[in-house]
């Protein structure tokens, strides 16, 4: 009992230094996210940090997991019974998380797609798993003509592209785009990607 | 007259060995394009080559420079009067330099979205371009109910994202699309990006 209760009070504790870590992220790139200023920010030792996390890489690797589980999380399918209403809600929670997180947001995607496997290896799998969720409302898909297909998962994750992509180039300039409007459009090019034709 | 002559030869001749440049990057990635090996594909010295593209990054952006140059040639608007096809046979020529090139394209892309500046610089431009080109039709697009603004060339540049990342996940792996259902399915997605709605 004890044995137990003291590994879930190290987990519990590490899960707070994560959560910190996630906001320490948020305002400035992965690459100036170190194990001394999470020292600083917690105010505990340096050594302790270093008996939760090993070393920065593996520091950066729980930070960037907890921070993809985040953004599953708020972007889970919302109660509404219409599903593009339900879409625009995870898109809306999306783009929300992008604005908020952005600087360690754009740091981790530019680390996947530049040479660092294992982020790259825990962004595919995030993607991934978020567009397979688009499949996941087996009642209503058929209804609405979507066919689930290995062909229209891999569109699905294209339009992830282009959702990640459109919305880090309007956070930069707006385009007299409002947030509205640009998740309307994004919204609108999943049924295209994924309903098979008539 | 000689000076002339003398200076036209040179470029002509560099010209030459980035054509060379651009065939080694087809099967292979940009880190592993070197001076040497262009040296033992033209048969000139390696002296001779520095002389014609300074140092290794120089002659790297030389070559992903003319990369993207032919790009941009091969899905020049054909002289289809319907817009849909004319934007199906330019995806379709994209399609087919990826396929052939799929090396050096990888590699180039990861390059820009990783650390390189200079070379994100050129693909961001090359991107823009291909996209801006879209609204080049100002006859046709008012008929199809285009709207050219910042905002649907900012959702026309994510479209941009769609087709590259789809396209590069396909040919890992074509998921049962042929290449006619992946056209139509990219083409398809764009008209809901930029067509003004009723």
């Amino acid at each position: 009992m004890t044995t137990t209760r003291v590994r879930m009070s190290k987990e519990s504790r590490r899960e707070q230094l994560l959560d910190i870590g996630v906001q320490l992220l948020a305002t400035r790139p992965l690459e100036e996210l170190s194990i001394e200023l999470l020292a600083d920010e917690a105010g505990i030792s340096r050594g302790l940090l270093y008996h939760y996390f090993g070393n920065k890489q593996d520091f950066h690797i729980a930070v960037v997991r907890r921070a993809v589980a985040d953004i599953y999380a708020i972007t889970a399918p919302s109660d509404h019974d219409d599903p593009v209403e339900q879409l625009l809600a995870s898109l809306g929670a999306y783009v929300d998380y992008v604005v908020d997180n952005h600087e360690g947001y754009v740091s981790l995607v530019r680390a996947a797609a530049g040479g660092n496997e294992e982020l790259r290896g825990i962004y595919e799998d995030a993607r991934r798993a978020l567009t397979d969720r688009v499949f996941d409302r087996a009642d209503g898909l058929e209804a609405l003509g979507v066919t689930d297909s290995p062909a229209t998962r891999l569109l699905a994750r294209g339009w992830a592209a282009l959702v990640e992509d459109t919305v880090l180039e309007w956070i930069r300039e707006p385009s007299g785009l409002t947030r509205d409007q640009l998740l309307e459009r994004l919204a609108a090019v999943l049924p295209v990607l994924i309903v098979a034709p008539a």
